[in-house]
């Protein structure tokens, strides 16, 4: 006589941890990492604890490897063919990063607000490789291998800016999420402009951004908006 | 014979404490929390290092302490008189931030960036407390006491861009300081105008803010050279 335990197929190492990633993930992704235990992770996998322990020593190992592919992801979303206007592509990119978020709510929450078990230097590690990942993408697309100071500056600024309105919508998500993505390409128009209003080479930079802007794009939409709104 | 040492005046317990706070953020503001040693902050206060364990259990009870003191100083900064135009009063109060900021350095680095040393349930709530008290301040000079959610995220986000514009910053110094803080300002508005662009009740919140703008203050000086450069 066979039982179920019995046919199913025995699972390789790196097969299993990946299964137990894929698990742990899934908890975090409804519930804050703190709250999740290795007996729920175990029992959700259909393994004993004392078999968890096994492929991973401990639960900051499972976290961290969790948060490994759950970047590798986030990274992976960051990338978009360099075709049409810049506007539309960080439209999309901001659509893919809601997603993100919106499936990894608590976990993203929790790794972001910075709670007890998160902020090891693997973890600090993996949140600065996602910002520098989005960084690298957006100087693609701008089409810049070394830039001025200030145009990093508002680049990196406008990366934490993306982070905090990603982690406010989760708190309690008040605005539409669509509106939210529309706002961020936006708010990056406008950062670039203010450093521009100051600086000649911000100001080339920022003309050559909008020169292929179509006039439904969301950066003219915004211009014509804003000149609706001083006058 | 009496000795130097003999001859000084013996201190209380809190006036100790206080000493040793004073000793270890001074050392903070030039070398990261994680670089400094209780060795170290012992010889600088002059006193034994089991002294120091004496009035604090270990390195991080200390490194809380001298925290909390830079919070409460950080916190005092933004109070601003309610007097004059707004453009004015956030300039001065990021004027008095990034003096804050350039007298803590190495220390405010750490802390916001997540090194070893921090990344604590306290830490992360003196953290918490002083943009929460940077929020309150701002919502006081627009006089409003139930903001709308995006009026919300718009400030809350603006707080982490003037955060991350400061860590950015301090990492090689690239920019004058005072273009920045101006910078700041503007951001506030250009935020806020995205915002209102597309939502009725901004609108009129942007519309009261700049009313009283002089025509040579940060925010009317922006809104000129936009339009120039738009042009």
């Amino acid at each position: 006589m066979t039982t179920g335990v019995q046919v199913r197929r025995r699972m390789g190492v790196e097969e299993r941890r990946q299964q137990l990633i894929g698990v742990a993930l899934e908890l975090f992704s409804r519930r804050s990492p703190d709250e999740v235990s290795i007996d729920e992770i175990a029992s959700a996998a259909g393994i004993s604890r004392p078999l968890v322990y096994h492929y991973f020593p401990g639960k900051l190992s499972l976290y961290e490897a969790a948060l490994k592919r759950a970047a590798d992801d986030l990274a992976t979303r960051f990338v978009e063919p360099q075709e049409g206007p810049l506007g539309a592509r960080l439209l999309r990119v901001m659509r893919r990063y809601f997603d993100f978020v919106d499936e990894h709510g608590p976990g993203f929450s929790a790794l972001m607000r910075g709670g007890p078990a998160v902020g090891s230097s693997a973890t600090n590690a993996l949140v600065d490789g996602v910002r520098q990942a989005a960084y690298l993408q957006i100087l693609v697309h701008l089409d810049i291998n070394r830039p001025p100071a200030r145009l990093e500056l508002v680049i990196r600024s406008w990366i934490s800016l993306a982070e905090s309105t990603a982690l406010i919508w989760l708190d309690g998500r008040r605005i539409p999420r669509a509106q939210l993505e529309a706002q961020l390409v936006h708010d990056f128009a406008a950062l670039t402009a203010v450093s521009a209003a100051y600086d000649d080479e911000m100001a080339t930079l920022l003309r050559r951004m909008l020169k292929d802007e179509p006039a439904e794009g969301p950066f003219t939409d915004l211009v014509g908006r804003l000149i609706a709104l001083a006058s």
